[in-house]
């Protein structure tokens, strides 16, 4: 696995979003040789500029690279890209790597990885990230991975060109089952700042002042010093992140829950609470919009 | 108000108890002139060693002192402390101020303030703090205040010996709505936290990691860290806190949320999982008991 | 305490609003003696036609009647007609029984009995309704009472002639109590109605036909076969009651399970969702308007 | 369709358990042909010397029947009785009708109806009950159709034979659909009304008068007079139905709330409830058995 040019894998990234952009971008700062493929050319363009190789389906990446970095929507575009025309598993698979970095449902993770093993051999790692669009930029990404500790190790040198934190959390599924327990901290943490700057402000302080009065202590995070000022001021675009989305993890959270026999009465409220900003501000609000739910009448 | 030994004012403190300790320590660190009172007299001792004034009440205290300060247990404390025998009101309070660090209920601050005002002119700043007795120690309290601005920029040096982060939130009142804030975000946190916890335990991942796993993204914060390693394992002694002193802040949030027409489901539901948490582990359990709510049966 | 008409005590009625009206024609329908009161005169002329007494104050309607009714909108109007000028209080209270059908806090219930009791000797059974004007019209009120149980029996040929049901749940504040109860299952329900009327008419069934489907089955209830086709066909005039009232009556049950250290998550949450409709639709719409905040967006 | 006998169609009963065996035994007692089939064959000993006909498979009911009933445990279930071996599909179909009295969910109902049609010709009407034993024993039950109106008039004289309340609610799927509404009534009813006498026994009130207090008022339901007494008396055995039973239709609310964009707060929340008793009580727990959870530490 290890190629001519300094002991370093070929890589390969498929879906090159407003993540996959900047990841490959670091990608190839860190002097990586990649190919990429994205199912709407133009996207690659910068990239090949910066020294990326184009490839024309996620099929010729995997036969340019042994580690195949991928970020994409859904579950579906997850499977198309894998299984479908000129898809990974059409590929010579042995000793080749998947890496996904999508947020999917851990039991779909674990079934795709399962059938795409038994097609042609190649390995996977769910690896979804946290820290959003900056932390990508900025190489800043946590990321949590599910898979063999072997594999896991093997792309630890990559990763950290585009991520300040690699953890490995277990067998396949379990990086998908961190993500979302990332999403009930996240989600709930945004329905319980939405209630306290409404508190703030129905009693009458400067509910913009919180994430400084409160910086450093047990009630400071990212959320904090991001959200409240947001919705103190009613800024909601551009979006950071839409209703929707958060929903659907939220959603995915229970499901899971239900499966595994957990109890989890916050993040099932949380859910209901972005179902209810869904039916009155819609599903591609901003998530930060369920504080107008608590809005005073005019 | 400036005395003749450098431009500083002279200092007291009530109440020596696990935050006025270390507090004190603080201010006389950095050279102030403290008189210190406790009910129990034998908690100044170390302080008196390290050059603090014994007083022998907190009108005696008043006596000495421009600037109070206080940190105590509960509203009748502080009551007891301003009104009964020997209390501040009985002191000469032209041009002296009471900082107040004690958690109380909003409404209860802005009475008691008006009755000082009215009995001899004391003025009052309302300064609760976050941050524990840790904070205490190492002097990285975050602290809200409410009062007069000016009252508030006179004392920012003194509490600056203290705290990190000293913020004014608006008139006398708002520390105290301010620290109700910092309570819906910790209360919430702690049993989203316990989901979270629980959810990876289910399904089968190291919940060990998941402060690792999720450090520097939108999940983490103090909580995170502190919190999820002792529910995993179990750690639940010494307290970080007692079930029933976070439900008695929870259920003021909802009362002020009540008198503030402030919709609040979560910090509603948290109140009542530590209510549960409060009849089926009982009043004085460590607050992150309430994950052993959702304990599998044996 | 028996007069000469034929083993019957004299009547006295204070309030005579929309239950108080009703309930005293029933009194004088039976052939009781009643004197009667209320704070604005009109209001009695219709009963005076019918029979009644008029009394110029409640110490004057406490002159003429050994067993005093009332029914008043909250607990400082009551407290006013025992204690405020030509109070109740005033009278000679040997061997009198107040029975209050107002809906009060039961510590308020309590307290007022005892100063009452102190000062001449008056009894107290609290008796909350549960009906409605209907209830009081067709004397099908169920009543619920607190108190000594003699005085529940003496009192109970008088009470038959109002209500269906008259039932002694235990001493002072028991009545009230029980109205709480009532008042967790009703809100609930009312907050549980929206959510399955909103369920059949977004899964495209005729939820106005819910009533009748589910006749006679544990889903049934008063407020099934009422509520339901209001909020499917958006009739909330004149309204069944304000948003404000149900809330109140909630914030109590809240603060009451507070103080006996119970959980209510359910009604705990129902409360929000009221607090949520009156951000949202005023504290005066019908409390059936929560329906409204699962609308989907036009 | 119509045969010699009368005027009336010959039926069959498939699946003989607790609701199957009183049901068949009302039809056979309005003078009906009804042919039986159930997986273990004992079942149905009672029913042939009642004047039941024994058929060796569901098939082989069909052969003899043109409106076939069944009432199974779930839909695969029903999916082994309708294309399994010997299965309904097998038959022939024309101009018969399946009538499924089982709760399943709605998407499942429609999918299955679907493909008997194409296979077959045979058409559907869902049919699930309310009302339990006790309703199927005494032919109370109120049972929601979804399908045909011409098919649900059809069947409608044989139904009214076993219940007392037999509603169209809509196309295929409806009946479903309104047996999902009244378990959210009744799972929430469960939830609140175990609040309720939790508050009245700590309140220091006789909980197991209740029912009787608030009987005919907008509280009364036959929850509230069967459930609070066994709750208030610690009654759990034989149980009114298991923790896992509720739980899964609370599931399945939660579920078509999700698909169809509802919010449902206070049914997400009973769910957790439900779900967190599993976890402490165990999945066969009696459902009232949530009221422990707010047990008061020994």
């Amino acid at each position: 696995m290890v190629d001519s040019a300094g002991g370093k894998e070929k890589l390969g990234y498929l879906g090159l979003g407003l993540m996959g952009l900047p990841m490959t971008k670091r990608l190839l700062g860190a002097g990586y040789d990649v190919a990429v493929w994205n199912r709407s050319p133009g996207k690659a363009n910068a990239l090949l500029e910066a020294g990326a190789k184009a490839a024309v389906s996620p099929r010729d990446v995997a036969a340019h690279a042994s580690i195949i970095f991928m970020c994409l929507t859904d579950a579906s575009a997850v499977e198309e890209v894998v299984f479908g025309d000129n898809g990974l598993s059409g590929a010579d698979g042995n000793g080749k790597l998947v890496v996904d970095f999508s947020s999917i449902h851990p039991d779909k993770t674990k079934s795709i990885a399962a059938r795409l093993k038994a097609a042609n051999g190649m390995g996977w790692i769910d690896a979804p990230v946290s820290g959003g669009t900056k932390g990508a930029e900025e190489a800043t990404l946590a990321i949590m991975a599910g898979g063999e500790a072997a594999d896991v190790e093997r792309i630890r040198p990559y990763i950290l060109a585009m991520a300040r934190n690699f953890t490995h959390m277990g067998p396949t599924g379990a990086g998908q089952m961190t993500k979302l327990c990332n999403q009930v901290i996240v989600g709930c943490a945004m329905a319980v700042l939405a209630e306290a700057t409404r508190l703030a402000v129905n009693a009458g302080i400067d509910a913009k002042r919180l994430p400084e009065a409160l910086a450093g202590g047990f009630a400071d995070s990212i959320p904090l010093q991001l959200f409240v000022p947001r919705m103190a001021q009613g800024i909601h675009s551009p979006p950071l992140g839409h209703i929707h989305t958060m929903l659907k993890d939220l959603d995915t959270v229970v499901a899971v829950a239900q499966d595994t026999s957990t109890p989890v009465p916050m993040a099932a409220l949380a859910a209901q609470i972005f179902r209810m900003g869904k039916a009155v501000r819609g599903a591609d609000a901003d998530a930060l919009e369920i504080y107008k739910l608590s809005a005073p009448k005019e």
